[in-house]
């Protein structure tokens, strides 16, 4: 239950309290949003607001020419993947052979990708940013051809400045260093923090991306024990911060790539807190920050920062262009450090498309472009667990992600997703085996799925097919 | 003297030896085109070609409204700058804050920037590079808002391997990875092939990014001497791969930045064969190859590497578009290594302005204008030869680069151009301080100065403030 001023949301409270009191059951019809109108004397608007708030919490769902209902979703429990227990150790399984395997056929148009983590096509404003793309041109000196200065584009830093406020934060255009990606922008961090034999700690899984980012600078990785819906545990992060030399840590507070988790406040804060005391850098990855599924942006660990010791990274490749190599990180008090080491290896942003980026955040383009991508990716998601747990055999755990790109399945033990993924490659559908997302033997029976891919009946098969495929493996 | 078919460049030939012989001398005022036309029955197109190559090889200038007349630099022997002796350990004198002093005020307008190694705006097709925008994005899936694969552009790397021809290459698209620029692409081949510790070879002086580059992933750098015509030392690199635990080499073959030298063909094969024979990679840095004052494209290292030894690594930052931050690397033997480094850390290039490059290969624009930013770089070269030779105190030196564009000035040995730099910065005016391009005690009476800038009668005055500025300190 969320205390807000803004009528349609205490309208969804009141809906949302009346479902979880039983007023209301799986299956019944909500009234028209005419027929609250006529009842309430609220407008439309607030209604159909109020709606989609609810909508997006998973409690009801719309039926096409039909109108609301209450979800399944919404009584069900659905069993949660276990959490995590690596051992507390720098292990180094090599994974890039599979990885090769699942990311060489990225371009092939006729595989359903459940494996990639980006946006589909369907979702992105293209005809918007082309009209941006030209704007761009004329008012750019020199349309965008010519170096930009060294910390980037000055109008993209001040967008991006402002939009912290969504999340907490006070950042300036001078707070904020422009990269090629956000994955460009966590290599930054980490070439200019660290070097080879040093030990930086990760939520466990991790990003396999991140993973090998790592190794190739020859750090090891402590992979921390996490849990699928409030992230790394902290008694774990106290205890190796405590006895372990570690030189960093790297974490995604909100929507994890994979596990989906996202640390509640207090957790963020501890950790901030955690990091000062033991004076070690955080790298924060918030590039899935601005995919909220609820009412508001959450926060991040930056917006608790007070002494510079989180360096936080993004980008807008999981919402708006990912060709666009639109990227950031607002460095805390390691700006210095970093913009050298973006000199020595990056030197300068493509000058356009990151002027156009910065228009985009300045009109509110960006903003309404959130709102429709975000209930987009809400559904899809809420679609997929549903699918999931009506097609995979009974025991299989799915995480319920609050936001982000990514559900995080764990299927019985005995099925080795390694294996799985070449058998629903056979049927042209692609899945993330949940092996490459740590250096330890872990996570041989999970998978990570994407619901970035539009919801179609096609999809609907593709997931059932792998539900059948499991079961087949039992 | 060059033979060529070419009835211009027979023609051109003709004029070098009667200025070589004696037959025209200083001062000469050649025939008018039409004349010329009219005795010889040539074309004004041949004729007007064979006078551009002429002026080309410096040995006549235009004089506006006026016609052609054998140049002051065609007789004058210029007093070359001294081949380098660096000592043979690896030392690592700090220069961090120099460069940040030089390149601080790198967007300031009121300076002229001498310092700088870029084009300057009116060198670049900007009208003809938007159309190519517009044109890409309609041609372009999702208007180029998608990541593209991997090894990048398949538009682009196709024309870049065509491309590969005119220096005698014959790469296909296969044997290309695109990079965010010539520098991102070193990044990533050093990131690739070495690990903390190691000692790499480079050329002495040598372009200070990748000085800081090296440093910044912690490897030692060997200097070798380096002639200011010739490029390195054979002798030296000999002695250095014979001797030394060496990593890898990494050189400017053509017009090597800051000296301006080139490696006459037969090093370049030398170089290759030495690579071969002790198995170390050769990392070489081509973005100024295109830029040749000459007859045509000189070879490159690459070139002559037929077991993929060398990484050949360029962009068109310095020819068409910094700010498109389109670049590449032909990677040779080591491409799976690259192209996984590439997915570490970048990711994917930004897609549309790789795209618009490709293109302006394709439809032959980029020849177009090569051959004019060519000539505009040769004269401003002359200029600016001309300029100090008149301006600076006796004793001054200077290179004669065959394309590129840096000069490297050799003043009075009690000349410390890192204080010079402060005194021409009083007069709004940057120069890039030798010292810079060193780890080691060097070149503390040297300077880069970049004829990018376009010659204009203030620029003519900002050189001869710098001559008189020099006069001075003695």
């Amino acid at each position: 239950m969320k205390n807000s001023n803004y009528l349609y949301l205490q309208f969804a409270d009141v809906i949302e309290k009346q479902i979880k009191t039983g007023l209301l059951n799986v299956g019944d019809k909500l009234p028209s949003i005419r027929e609250v109108c006529a009842e309430t004397g609220y407008s439309m608007s607030t209604v159909s607001k109020a709606y989609y708030e609810v909508e997006s919490r998973s409690l009801i769902e719309s039926r096409p020419q039909s109108g609301y209902y209450v979800s399944n979703i919404s009584a069900r429990t659905i069993p949660e993947p276990s959490p995590s227990s690596p051992i507390l150790k720098c292990e180094n399984i090599d994974r890039e052979d599979l990885i090769d395997q699942v990311y060489g056929n990225m371009m092939d148009k006729d595989i359903t990708m459940l494996s990639l983590g980006f946006p589909s096509n369907e979702l992105l404003p293209i005809a918007k940013l082309n009209k941006g793309m030209v704007q761009a041109m004329r008012q750019l000196p020199n349309s965008g051809t010519s170096y930009e200065e060294v910390q980037g584009n000055l109008n993209l830093r001040k967008e991006i400045a402002r939009w912290s406020f969504s999340w907490g934060g006070s950042l300036t255009e001078r707070d904020i260093i422009t990269m090629p990606g956000c994955t460009s922008a966590i290599s930054h961090c980490l070439m200019t923090l660290t070097k080879p034999g040093d030990t930086i700690i990760t939520e466990s899984p991790a990003y396999f991306g991140i993973l090998q980012l790592a190794k190739s600078l020859g750090l090891y990785i402590m992979e921390l024990p996490t849990n699928m819906t409030t992230g790394i545990e902290l008694d774990a992060l106290k205890k190796a911060l405590s006895s372990k030399k570690v030189t960093l840590c790297l974490l995604m507070s909100n929507f994890s790539n994979p596990s989906g988790s996202m640390m509640p406040v207090e957790h963020k804060k501890e950790v901030v807190k955690l990091m000062e005391f033991y004076n070690i850098p955080l790298i924060e990855d918030d590039i899935h920050g601005d995919l909220y599924f609820g009412s508001s942006r959450p926060t991040n660990c930056k917006t608790y920062d007070e002494s510079g010791i989180v360096l936080c990274c993004s980008s807008v490749s999981k919402t708006l262009a990912p060709g666009y190599r639109a990227g950031w990180v607002s460095p805390g008090k390691f700006k210095k450090e970093i913009l050298r080491n973006k000199i020595y290896h990056t030197l300068s942003s493509p000058t356009i498309t990151h002027e156009v980026v910065g228009d985009f955040l300045k009109n509110g383009r960006y903003e309404n472009h959130l709102r429709k991508i975000r209930q987009i990716l809400n559904r899809n998601c809420n679609n997929y667990i549903n699918t999931v747990l009506e097609s995979f055999p009974a025991g299989t755990k799915v995480s319920q992600p609050q936001g982000g790109f990514f559900l995080w399945v764990e299927l019985d033990k005995k099925i080795d997703t390694a294996a799985f993924y070449h058998l629903a490659m056979k049927h042209n559908i692609s899945i993330a085996p949940g092996r490459i997302f740590s250096f330890q033997n872990q996570f041989s029976n999970c998978m990570r799925l994407s619901f970035g891919l539009p919801w179609t009946n096609e999809l609907r098969q593709s997931i059932q097919t792998l539900g059948q495929l499991a079961a087949k493996q039992l």
